[in-house]
């Protein structure tokens, strides 16, 4: 792992970092803020997953998230949104190919050699962080993510088991089996075998058990995406079936940006602050 | 003026607008955030000066302000750092010509027709605002900025007389006619004649006589600009001999960049509030 750079922060330390992945067989970016700690503390670990079109970079300059992983004491990973660099197999478009790996494990070619963001986010930076981070406590792990990036949250956190105390999202896409922007993405990344689909879809996992015991969504009402990409309203429904404590709430007047997320990633910082201190 | 972009923030609105300016000739844009309040009040003002090769957008992404400015029922005005567009004369390098605009009028061609910031700032923007949001008070306003912009925010609030209830800055320029980036700046826009350049040059002023009751400018100890181009000694020097009260904050380990300014930016908007709420 090699340091990008390193600035100080509400008294902590937000790092750029990069590594050559096993993974993704690429170089990869990822950013962490280690908020400020006494000498051989142990610090519980918040991910924070982006959406199309992004990389670590925007949450880390826009996301204002750091004064309140200060208070709490926790560290915050923010890793990029599929492989990059010139070898690696992109289309035209935002929704799909560079930017967009929509956090799974490829299986159609080109994109089954590169695009392997499930395995790069559920195993492989976790060993680094481990590594790399001696304050990092991977006991105390919780995730949280942005629209396809609250889809990867909701989905490696369903599928996660005793990985993360709490899960929450922003805007997720929480069923991109019925919507458009996942209908493209899985059907190219898994080919057309449905059934391949459903571990990449967060109401999906739940209707066929997959379980938490309780949901953090924010969703903004002037959302753009809300009605045909998002429809958090296929979730409420898949966590009362399912019996898991959604909690969802519906943001009067705010749209899918990082001044919605902005706003209140605070709120959801400190909400998981309390279960990974518990 | 029109309206760029509105996005709720922080229960308020983040905007950007644009305007055909007469002091430069051209086309300028700002950003406005105006924290939540009730219909027909009155809320003071905040001008944010940024640095060079800035534009409104820097603090507007990455300044972490809106939840100090909603907290506090703050109105938060980023306007550019110079003229801009084709027509405008440039040079290379990042501290001269567009996005180094010095805020001040330029006398030398061919940079005087459009190199205006001191009276867009000091004349044009503040009538514009005062016609455009009639909730601002502009009874009660208040000035900070960054580097170049602290420059400003010290230059413009010494000679301000009323108009400001409380001056700050991050990292400024506090002597331009002793260090490099002014010295090319001011003989480029002004000429050579010195005696010109002393109303653009915070210790000058205070030297010949120009007062503030107090003054609060933040510094990282780390920021690679300190000793040739900031050197805020020569401010508290220039403070001590004429009885201002400058609180200087040497931050340790903080650098010139947002990651400094967005941690204290919040202190700065508290101090000013309790200052434009006498």
């Amino acid at each position: 792992m090699d340091t990008v750079s390193i600035n100080k922060s509400h008294g902590g330390e937000q790092g750029v970092y990069k590594h050559a992945s096993d993974s993704t067989g690429t170089e990869m970016i990822f950013s962490v803020f280690v908020p400020p700690h006494e000498a051989g503390a142990k610090l519980p670990v918040l991910w924070y997953l982006s959406g199309l079109t992004c990389d670590h970079s925007n949450v880390t300059e826009k996301g204002e998230y750091r004064a309140a992983c200060a208070e709490e004491g926790v560290i915050f990973i923010a890793p990029d949104t599929s492989p990059r660099g010139d070898d690696v197999p992109d289309e035209d478009g935002y929704d799909f190919g560079k930017g967009a790996g929509f956090y799974l494990d490829a299986t159609q070619d080109p994109w089954a050699q590169y695009y392997r963001m499930r395995s790069y986010i559920e195993d492989e930076l976790p060993a680094l962080i481990a590594a790399e981070f001696p304050m990092a406590d991977m006991a105390r792990q919780s995730i949280t993510g942005h629209s396809m990036g609250g889809h990867g949250a909701l989905t490696i956190g369903l599928r996660g088991g005793e990985r993360f105390r709490s899960v929450s999202a922003f805007s997720p896409v929480v069923a991109p089996i019925g919507v458009p922007w996942g209908q493209k993405a899985l059907s190219k990344y898994l080919g057309e075998d449905r059934a391949a689909w459903r571990q990449y879809d967060a109401c999906a996992l739940i209707a066929d058990g997959a379980r938490v015991p309780e949901l953090l969504v924010e969703q903004g009402t002037a959302d753009q995406f809300l009605d045909e990409q998002l429809r958090p309203e296929l979730l409420r429904e898949a966590c009362e079936k399912a019996g898991i404590d959604l909690t969802l709430n519906m943001r009067e007047g705010y749209d899918h940006s990082y001044y919605f997320i902005s706003t209140f990633l605070g709120d959801h910082i400190r909400w998981h602050a309390e279960r990974l201190k518990r």
